[in-house]
């Protein structure tokens, strides 16, 4: 969540954000359709309050441009097929549009199929996981997908990152707006340890080790051992890891410690699978299982009178609705760096 | 795992159990074949450690079969086709059974197709989620699968059981013991909670609340609350959600809450996917890829001198070979009820 200090913090309507990004990413030789998509990405990951991978990963991923490690005019290239498994090169393109396009690629191929799975290597950080489930579920298919990342957590029994975090996507059709899983094998980020620490806040459960070797909820012990938590201890390390083989083997691409190896993120590998609900005997009934599945979710006692039920992905409507009216947050001087790109 | 102490627990020679278990299912009238492929499930899963899924459920089967929630002669058959994509009706067989034969299936599509998936409604408990995983992975193929269950564990947020611990099973074919991941969305089973209470043991991590809605490491507090945890808190909790929902529509059959009104856990929903390896340009290479990911992980400096860093179903490769040497080890009185059954 971005800090709502007024002091600190700007409301920036979101079509003023997505024209702005849209100019800096223009002038900075993104081709006229990318630079579109890509302003429109970074915009709506931030509107639902993915702002880690929204907003303020805007000037990181100008930098990488800038670097040349992401190739604005590059577009994936289909390498190998066999009906309705591909594989994709990224080529080295941007992340955000290589990403859209394996997913609309897998969408095709689930058209014809009845599912479809494109694998893409040599590709670039695709920002918000959520982003590829919810525009396949939008259309009308379930999604699986996965990234992996340079390594960022320690293996279950080890001391130093192994592992990367390697975001997984889970997408289904339902009413006007999906149900979008969206998770890192980590517990935290090192973005929300950060943010704790900054304000001295504990972590609500605990995100990995002190230097003693002790399993704890203050984020500055953390930070400094380096020592995070994969989700559910030893089994997201196993998943964490697996996901990586899996992406890295269907890909063709490299593996997460292969990546680690070289100077900046970049060499990704990701997996798109999307399934044909269209073609379900039950296609019809669908919508009333998930709404019964959520009904019934939202019966439980709750655990505290402050407790929240929610499906994966509802957090983001409200944060959509209050941001459309209020603006998107972000923080005075992430915005001040931005613009001076203008 | 097995209570090792030698006055509760026998050492039973897994061809005797493997006879044994298959002259009692012929017994309880299970078709000659199936009986063998039982037999041999329940043993290897045993010889591989996963005695919860293996003998120690055993007795559970034989009741179900008894008072007809599995019905020993239907077979699944399929219902609707689209290509790769195919739902299959389980008839209330024999988990075991129909699971294997749409993993069979998953397997054959994606020979066909690239990929394969067959999502089977109205089944029965599979037991062990890694059988299938490591039989397509044996076989060649990676392997995607879940399966609903019923309610155990409450969802983030709530006090009261609402969701599955809908295991997920992947495998990637490696050397002769592929690599298998096998994972509840529960951190804990109420089997390791019992056991762990039971020997006054603390859990190694926080494996749920107590009834003052703290985390804790105590079983029995864990027990005394229902309170249990998924893998991850939120995270675990979203996603044993949407598998389940994937399992539900990818199949037509029933959600979690949907079989939880039963009386008995019955009508499951599974879904099973398969992954043409052989298809793939990067085929020959994948191996060499995937031994050299388990070798940076295995040069992680350790968390502890105690410590190992594992893949996914590495274990089960140790504890397979002691097992054939020394047979495997069954409590004594889950030994004796079951061969009275002879």
């Amino acid at each position: 969540m971005q800090n709502d200090d007024e002091t600190k913090t700007l409301r920036v309507p979101h079509e003023t954000m997505r024209d702005v990004l849209y100019g800096i990413l223009q002038k900075a030789h993104v081709p006229e359709t990318k630079a579109k998509v890509c302003a429109e990405v970074f915009t709506s990951n931030s509107l639902e309050g993915v702002y880690s991978h929204g907003i303020n990963r805007f000037s990181r991923f100008l930098s990488y441009i800038d670097k040349g490690i992401i190739k604005v005019d590059h577009d994936p290239v289909c390498i190998n097929r066999s009906a309705g498994l591909e594989q994709w090169h990224g080529q080295s393109g941007i992340g955000i549009t290589n990403a859209l396009a394996c997913t609309e690629r897998a969408m095709e191929l689930a058209s014809v199929h009845g599912l479809g799975c494109v694998a893409l290597a040599n590709t670039n950080h695709w920002m918000r996981a959520g982003t590829y489930a919810r525009h396949a579920a939008a259309n009308g298919y379930a999604f699986l997908g996965w990234s992996n990342t340079i390594k960022n957590t320690p293996p279950w029994g080890a001391r130093e990152p192994r592992l990367g975090n390697n975001p997984l996507a889970i997408g289904v059709p339902y009413d006007e707006s999906p149900m979008v899983l969206d998770m890192a094998m980590s517990q935290f980020s090192y973005g929300a340890l950060e943010a704790a620490a900054m304000n001295n806040d504990k972590l609500s459960v605990p995100g990995g080790f002190d230097e003693q070797g002790n399993l704890t909820t203050d984020p500055a012990s953390i930070l400094k051992s380096q020592r995070t938590l994969p989700i559910g201890y030893w089994k997201g390390s196993a998943l964490s890891l697996i996901l990586d083989i899996l992406a890295a083997t269907l890909s063709g691409g490299l593996s997460v410690f292969q990546i680690s190896k070289q100077e900046y993120e970049t060499n990704l590998s990701q997996v798109f699978v999307a399934f044909n609900l269209k073609a379900l005997a039950n296609s019809s009934t669908m919508h009333d299982t998930i709404r019964q599945v959520i009904m019934d979710l939202k019966q439980s006692a709750l655990a505290n009178p402050d407790a929240r039920l929610r499906y994966p992905g509802e957090s983001a409507i409200s944060t959509r609705t209050a941001n459309l009216t209020k603006g998107i947050p972000v923080n005075k001087d992430v915005w001040n760096k931005i613009i001076s790109n203008c």
